[in-house]
């Protein structure tokens, strides 16, 4: 009897062991700013993106995958927690947090690296954060073990003696500003030298996959850039035919290509999950440091497809089946997509506002049908459906100072006119009605979290 | 002595054999008013394309190509004589050749078809013709020894109790056409039954492919769609995301796929050239039957990036490495390119406009730089010089009534503006007084032809 019981201890012990080395990681690489229209594999003529391209045809490529909000904090906090901002208050009237905002991601919700650490998996944040630098919002308090990188925007806390003008422009003097960088919540260099930042994320990352310990790990790649102001490496500095902006990007779809061949050296690439997508669309009035959203109408702040509509890869050699995809994903699928993948329960008591891509990604199945909610801010602006999107409300991301009402909404078909041009709406009293219906719903199952971003 | 004449005949005979049989085959395939952004490997997130995705990834994507004309007949009359259009006097007033037009392409000119028959090649045109219906143009008097297709737009010739406004229209009766469907200069059906236009084009073409008789062939196939009125077989129908328009290119993807598996499955894609590209932008004021130039400007029928840049794809396994590259070439470079292939001498005393792209694809060379000058009809609008562009004269494709003049011009930087939304002429006297410098060398070294397009 005793035997058996060490043979039965034994054998789920080893049991136990081989699951945990056999549980997938998984890496998530979140670019800043970077447009529908800025990688080789979605037209871009102008910015090589070899390895992005490479890890598209390697992958599954998403034609019509969404960031979760308009601009960055809301649909930072949205992707790490798989909930519209509106829920966890991450969304209002500031658009975003800034240094001297007191708010924060609560820490009542639930990331993906707090669900994760929780089931033993190694954490870590590298990059950009941007929900909050308080007690109880940083990457130390949301779940991640280790974090290297800025606490918010690379444009924000500017020395004191910049030129009037300098923040929030695309050609700051170089040394003008004062972003921290910051390790495990220490101030390791102030300011940060920006040339080089791209090159440290990408040391650190290949790092921490390397050291892994033989932990399954979760690793959130924010990266700074293409997010103005623009800085590259000296490698990448005036090598693209697009200037800064394309040097940017180029750096970053190197630092792509040496995760990749870190997983793949270390020998878990086939055990390694790699999503690729941005945290909102291009920042036209950048000019040339602002990206391009292809065919898509406007861009980062705004509704319209350019504002929301972003790249999105997804990556995993031998589980996913190589190609391309038109189902409707975003960004809040990531949590249920990860959480499953990593057979960790969900928590208790949260709603969800994602669904798990898994059977999609692994088994090549259709999603079900659902809405998208287009928020700019705390209000839906717009709401697709299939290929239907209505915009109730419209706003440009920059330069319009108030948004404008829609009575009856404008209605577009995606398929035929992915550039939003044709208004359709008289022809479709009907389609305008189901989305109405499905916003009404949306909205009685929201309850609306503190307001964070005041 | 006898002997060895004997053998040196034998030994030449021999060899002018094998050289025959080994001599690449070429292929040009020519979409019809398809734009910059319609193709999956161009950034299209609603039309499938993947045998062209494939041919890309197989061969040499060009993201800087362009066309040789803003419309169809002077861009047809470029590509197959390797000049633009000024020369042959095929362009002007009326823009493209219409079924009461006296003039067409001259005898004078000399074809692609026109010197590799002479060198021994079989020729064939299949498609759209649109280069002169009378004596001294047709396929027949141009180098083709056989032609299968219409003798121009499927939208020309309508019937004469159509309803007013019909011709020209996206949305036409589906019957309503009486465009001709021609067989070595005979009409074979008519009104051409237009939705199965593509499968027969097609079968056509796969047959002259096999049925070569060891000789080695140019095959030009220059498509009947994307251009409205759109119609797809009943197998592609409804299929795409991007309605009629969607469909029509789908099928003609699917007809680049029957054409390379026929190369492959008779053993001579790795010595045939084929080469796919469009006549022009996409006809923008169609709507829904109008494709996309991703995001350049404006489309068919003016001088702006969308008008005149079109996809360009290169493909012959084993010799054209596979890759994008960002080197400038267009359609006229396509004569001295062929010729060259084909071990076939330059006519003489022809000004050509193009150069021999050889060295750039089977030897992975740069090009030399050079200008490119967008004419719109018999005036030089634009001209391209390294990255820089000048506008001295826009004028939307159709919708603006008179052109636009600039002094100064407009400048745009096509690296890192691809979209032409920023002049930055005040900064760059320099550019543009070398672009004007060439303009006016150009100038003086064109003749032009007696005007065709009258």
């Amino acid at each position: 009897m005793r035997l058996l019981n060490t043979f039965t201890i034994l054998l789920w012990f080893v049991t136990a062991v081989t699951v945990a080395a056999e549980r997938p990681n998984v890496i998530i690489i979140f670019a800043d700013d970077l447009g529908y229209g800025d990688l080789g594999c979605y037209g871009s003529p102008t910015i090589r993106t070899p390895h992005l391209d490479r890890m598209a045809s390697e992958g599954l490529r998403f034609t019509d995958f969404y960031s979760a909000a308009e601009v960055c904090s809301p649909s930072r906090a949205a992707l790490l927690t798989g909930r519209y901002p509106i829920r966890s208050g991450m969304c209002g009237n500031r658009r975003v947090l800034f240094p001297n905002s007191k708010g924060g991601l609560p820490t009542s919700e639930v990331t993906i690296a707090e669900a994760l650490q929780q089931n033993g998996y190694a954490t870590a944040q590298i990059g950009k954060w941007h929900l909050g630098i308080h007690d109880g919002s940083r990457p130390g308090d949301q779940g991640f073990q280790r974090s290297f990188g800025l606490p918010y925007s690379n444009d924000m806390d500017a020395r004191a003696d910049l030129p009037k003008g300098s923040a929030g422009s695309a050609t700051p003097p170089p040394d003008g500003w004062n972003v921290p960088l910051m390790r495990d919540g220490e101030i390791v260099e102030q300011p940060a030298d920006q040339t080089t930042l791209t090159r440290r994320y990408t040391e650190e990352a290949v790092r921490f996959i390397a050291e892994r310990n033989g932990k399954p790990f979760f690793l959130y790649f924010a990266h700074t850039f293409p997010h103005v102001p623009m800085f590259a490496s000296p490698d990448f500095k005036g090598r693209s035919r697009a200037g800064i902006y394309g040097d940017a990007v180029e750096e970053l779809d190197w630092s792509v290509g040496q995760v990749l061949t870190t997983l793949r050296n270390e020998g878990i690439a086939e055990n390694t999950l790699v999503f690729f997508t941005s945290d909102n669309g291009p920042w036209l009035i950048m000019g040339d440091q602002g990206g391009s959203a292809g065919l898509l109408r406007e861009g980062k702040g705004s509704t319209w497809e350019g504002g929301m509509r972003v790249p999105g890869i997804a990556w995993m050699p031998g589980r996913i089946r190589p190609g391309v995809t038109s189902e409707v994903a975003h960004a809040m699928d990531l949590f249920p997509t990860v959480l499953a993948l990593a057979a960790t329960p969900l928590p208790d008591n949260v709603t969800l506002d994602g669904l798990d891509l898994g059977p999609m990604l692994f088994e090549s199945r259709l999603l079900p049908a659902r809405p998208f909610y287009y928020y700019r801010g705390d209000q839906v602006f717009a709401c697709r459906l299939g290929e239907w999107k209505a915009h109730f409300e419209t706003q440009n991301g920059y330069g319009q100072p108030r948004a404008e009402s829609h009575d009856p909404p404008l209605l577009f078909h995606l398929g035929r006119d992915p550039s939003e041009k044709r208004s359709v709406a008289s022809d479709h009293a009907e389609v305008l009605s189901q989305i109405a219906d499905a916003i009404q719903t949306h909205k009685s199952g929201v309850v609306p979290g503190v307001p964070q971003l005041k």
